[in-house]
């Protein structure tokens, strides 16, 4: 019998076919792979991005010049502009403004073979560290409300170059989903006066069925309601609401965490595409009591049925407590 | 500049690429074709499906048979068991049920080589009758809350038999997009005492650059915030909240909008996959004075970037008024 599952944040109901149970081999996936055309996020092609906002290139001092290990760069095609006042209007019944926000991309090593997965732990947490300095900067902009960190990984996840990287988009507004979350947890917190995330971590720890990897300061699971097949949530244990004051102990803790993950998704699934959204509280508000900040990871196995974004309304074929196993006994050490 | 425009319904934020505007022929098509392969939905294979739950077969009494226009039948593979008893149960934080729920097939045409655009106004009317059929029928068991129908035309759009044809999903909970939208529509209400769909209706013929199609009783056009390229929304004038009681007169004049878009829609855009939902009100409340019963239509044109369905939101490359004015502009007649 199939189950209908709902999540304990946003209340969106899935149904999980337990007897169908799509296993890791049903899944036709399309392997990321390299080509070998012109890259402009290679060394020495610096001058085909817009000059860089942050880069980290030890002894190397010139800006836009090689020796970098991560550049972060202006989107040469913003989806947003970061010139201008923020200028808000009505049209009827309707409500606009004017696209300001800061659209930036992590390129996260000078290595153009090798993907996200196969950096050193101290490479993704250079990237980490990135997501904070940036962060931190944007931050000081009273336009912004959120940023949102993402990764496009693999052409079918929405990536349209394939030298690794991952984006960043500052926004005057809070979106939808995250404004659900807060809701969620906040009416949790005020009936209860626990965070839900923490609430979570505690039961997910105490039945470890839908347990993926922990260490000292992170873990990693299934979600009770996935929407999609090896959804995979990475929280830290400690309460904290945003990403940029987690504190630098806990950096190296999210990149082994991370890399973990990404390792063993790639070892079950065959390197497949994904995407991930870092989760984080918004910009004017940090430490908030029933908030805390995570990582979603989803692969893309499924196609995906237009009618599932539309209704809001999901259909996953593999339980979580499955997926969970087949990356909990993956050995990637 | 690019604009962040907001759904007045759910409050959905949405950017819109106004310079880019990519044009019908930006996008990579996956025209949608047909192959030669066993079909389980063709004359003469009724035993291939479970048996029928409805079906128009002038002249044929016989069940299960041959002569049929359109049947409906089970899904062989239902996400959702008709059989049993709704069983809620909690478990630590997390609530679940079993996975009660009706999941058929409307198989539109006994035409192996028509898409639904490619049909008669009588045969898409009767598709709609169906629907009726269907909801009237199925509002009767207790056990349900919401009728979910919807279309995945094309494998892009999760298509898995090319078969023309139509899915209905009934289920014990109301999914979480369908109460957005109630609750936002209802919010409206209390403080304007007005539909905001007809408000919005009233808007749209006045402004008439976002205008699609209309008739007597229907209107079609390109929502303020859509959230992907070539988005449609096809509404009746008249406000009602549920379509199953729309009333004989409106279903003509549906198929025709109906119809009319899907032709215009692959005139332009050369056969394109696209989803399709209905919106109507949950089974056990018809009548409300606040929500209005449409269909949302998204063509598949764009690869889904995991991360706007993980976020809840969107890129749009194609602002509603260019992609209105293709649409509106496109001789189908």
């Amino acid at each position: 019998m199939p189950e209908l599952r709902k999540d304990p944040i946003v209340g969106r109901w899935v149904i999980i076919s337990t007897e169908r149970a799509d296993r890791p081999n049903d899944f036709q996936v399309q392997h990321v792979e390299r080509g070998n055309s012109f890259c402009p996020f290679c060394p020495g092609n610096e001058s085909a991005t817009p000059p860089e906002v942050l880069a980290y290139r030890p002894g190397h001092p010139n800006p836009n010049g090689p020796g970098w290990q991560l550049r972060v760069v202006p989107n040469k095609f913003p989806a947003l502009m970061i010139e201008g006042e923020l200028d808000r209007e009505g049209h009827g019944l309707y409500d606009k403004m004017n696209g300001i926000g800061a659209h930036e991309v992590f390129i996260e090593t000078s290595n153009h073979s090798k993907e996200l997965a196969d950096l050193s732990p101290a490479e993704v947490e250079a990237l980490l560290w990135a997501f904070h300095d940036r962060m931190v900067d944007l931050r000081r902009d009273a336009r912004f409300r959120y940023v949102l960190v993402f990764k496009n990984h693999g052409e079918a996840a929405g990536a349209s170059l394939e030298h690794s990287h991952t984006q960043l988009i500052a926004l005057p507004i809070i979106p939808r989903r995250v404004q659900g979350e807060l809701d969620g947890a906040s009416k949790h917190y005020e009936s209860k006066e626990r965070c839900i995330y923490c609430d979570i971590i505690d039961q997910e720890k105490r039945e470890s069925v839908r347990l993926v990897y922990e260490n000292e300061e992170m873990i990693a699971l299934a979600p009770w309601a996935p929407r999609r097949p090896f959804e995979t949530w990475i929280l830290p244990k400690k309460h904290i609401s945003n990403f940029e004051d987690a504190g630098r102990g806990i950096y190296p803790a999210f990149a082994d965490a991370l890399l973990t993950v990404l390792k063993k998704i790639n070892k079950v699934l065959g390197r497949p595409p994904y995407n991930f959204t870092l989760h984080t509280s918004p910009l004017q508000k940090p430490g908030l009591p029933y908030f805390h900040w995570h990582l979603e990871l989803m692969p893309t196995l499924t196609k995906i049925a237009g009618f599932e974004s539309g209704s809001g309304f999901y259909i996953n074929p593999s339980p979580p407590e499955m997926t969970a196993a087949f990356l909990r006994e993956a050995d990637v050490s």
